[in-house]
Formats: structure tokens, sequence, C-alpha cells
């Protein structure tokens, strides 16, 4: 009888955060789909880049477990529920994000059981920390998917905010230290979309 | 150089894959979001029941390889991109939708290089026979997914449709093949439904 409430305490913890995660969906972000179609949101944003985590995880430097990236990637942006989506290239405080972000993810995986919060809030800080094999694919992912977008929209999104070729490069740089294939393919449709003025040239 | 050319051939064609499920976050589920939102689509919803899949895998009444279940919850309702979405309780002709997706299959997955074209495939398919222990916990969360948005809108989706309760009742048999806990919890929530006149008694 203490087992079965326990039980479904359990379980009604799991689905209020199954439930209030459905509000990733409302989170804008700056990318918008292919076809000039409106902006994405995170949780669509989630969706793409783990399938192309699974497609393209031979790309990886490193040998990866791939489930624990599938659920890092769909999980990575869950924080801006509460903290809003930073722009990649905005002048943002990076202390003052993360300081929010750190209250955020208090705030959400607080209400998962102990076990699964303390794991999901884990997986999180280990891609914002960059410092294994997944996270590092994890990251390539985050930068390849809008970036195909962009490449996509004839630079789109890098045009209406006048970016210089040197802001999405110095994101390869983390790309790279993902997967090497995938930023050399991004370094040539960086140099394609400066030749097409799509990026201003540094 | 021989291999150079088909190594960049294959990425290209994962790439345009990639691209092309863009399109995914176009196709509108008659699913709402919570808070009586707008129209959810098949990419949001993948994501969704992606997470579901991971954070409730210990309800799977057999033991499942939760990588595979996830591949093939973001990946089921792909052939939708060409198809279209077939609500629920729509009074379809079931071996029209079939022919219709699997035309649509063809045609998408054949983007990618054939290992992962076939792979993509058979896992479509797999989730379509609903004959392994994965395949019966994604259906379990195509079917909690929407259950839990539509009961946290009091029902908004069963009462604009005038549904009664043998129609999700009888998606809940399919869902107790996959998962016998979810199952007890979607009846009781039927139940409350019932009760608050959001769904029709039969």
């Amino acid at each position: 009888m203490e087992q079965e409430r326990i039980d479904r305490e359990r379980l009604a913890r799991q689905l209020a955060f199954s439930l209030e995660i459905d509000k990733e969906k409302l989170v804008l972000r700056q990318t918008r789909l292919s076809n000039m179609g409106r902006r994405e949101n995170d949780a669509e944003h989630a969706w793409h880049m783990t399938v192309m985590a699974y497609l393209l995880r031979e790309y990886a430097n490193e040998e990866i477990d791939v489930a624990r990236t599938m659920i890092m990637t769909l999980t990575h942006d869950l924080v801006e529920i509460y903290a809003g989506d930073t722009y990649a290239y905005a002048d943002a405080d990076a202390r003052e994000v993360e300081a929010r972000e750190g209250a955020a993810a208090d705030r959400l995986f607080s209400l998962l059981p102990d076990d699964q919060a303390e794991e999901l809030r884990g997986i999180w800080e280990e891609f914002e920390r960059n410092d294994t094999p997944e996270a590092r694919f994890a990251h390539a992912m985050d930068n390849v998917q809008p970036m195909m977008l962009n490449d996509a929209n004839d630079g789109w999104g890098w045009r209406s905010h006048d970016v210089a070729r040197s802001a999405p490069a110095s994101r390869n740089a983390i790309t790279r230290m993902g997967s090497q294939v995938l930023a050399d393919y991004i370094d040539e449709r960086l140099d394609a979309n400066v030749d097409a003025g799509n990026l201003r040239a540094d």
C-alpha cells in the first residue's frame, strides 16, 4: 500500500514534468524554417538535431553513446522555458545567462522524481561543460542544424542581423571539437555564403 | 579520390534528407498545445513523445532498447510530410491510407544513402506492424502524449469532435500492449473526462 502510494507519486511527477515541457514549443528561436518559413521553436530544433545526431553519428570524432547523445540533444534547451532563448551572436553577459539558466534548471528538473531530476540535470550540465564525446557531438548538431536552415534560406538569418563570417566561424571551432567532417562542410558553406553576399567578410 | 567522391555524396544525401524533413514542422495535428494553445505539429509531437519514452521507459511491459525506441518515435510520422495526417478517429479507408503512406516512404527514405534508407524504412515498418517491444512502447507514447494534452485542455479535442469514450478506449487497448501502467492511468483519466462531460459516455 505504501509502495503503491510512492509509485503513483512517481508517475504523477513524471507526468507533471512531461506536461510542463510542452511549453518548450512556445520558445521561439531566430532561425527560420526552410523555404523562408516562420521562426522555429526550441522543440522543433531539438527534434531536428536529434534525428540528425542519429543519422550523422558516423562523423563524430570520438565514439559516442547514441542514446545519451539523443536525450542530451532533446533536452539541452529545456531551461529556456523559464530563461528564454539567447541569440547565438547576441552581446549577452555570459555570467548573467548562466545564473538565469541555473535557476531555471533548479525549478524545472525538481518537478521530476529525485533520481531523474539528478540525471537530467547532470546531462544538461554535461552539455554546458562540453567535456565529453556526447556533449561535443551534441554541440556540433546544435550548430549544424541552424546553419543548414540559414544556408537553405540564402542566409536570411545572417543578413537580417548583419552577421560577419567570423561569428559563425568561431562557433564552428566548437563544431570541430565534435566533428571534423561536419566542421569542414560548414567552412565550405560559410565561404559560399560570403561569396553570395549573405555573410559579411571580416 | 574515388572514396572521397563517394563520401561526399553520402554526406550530401544525409543532409538533403535532413533538410527535407524540416517540412514535418508544417504537418498539423488535431491536438492542441496545453493551455488551449495552437495546434501541435508532427515534429513537436515526435519530440515530446520521445522525451516521454525516455522518462517513462520503466513502465514498458517488456525490456526495450531505448535508442531504437527513440529513433522510432522521432521518425514514425515522417511519411506524413507527403501523405498528410489522418485523425485518429477519422473514418478513413485503412488500405487507402496504407498505400498513400507506403508511396510517401518510398519517396522520402530514398533521399538517404541506401543503408540508412533501408534502416529507417525498416524502423517505420516495424512501428506500423507493432510487433516488437520497441514498437509497442512507441505506440503507447503515441497515445499517451496527445491524451495528456487533451486531458490538460479539459477534453477540448474530444468535445470539438464529439468523441465517445469507446474511441480513445479502443486506442488504449493498443497502449496496454506496450504499458499496463500507462494504460491504467489513461483509463482513469478517460473516466474522469466522462464524468466532467468532456467525453460522451457510450
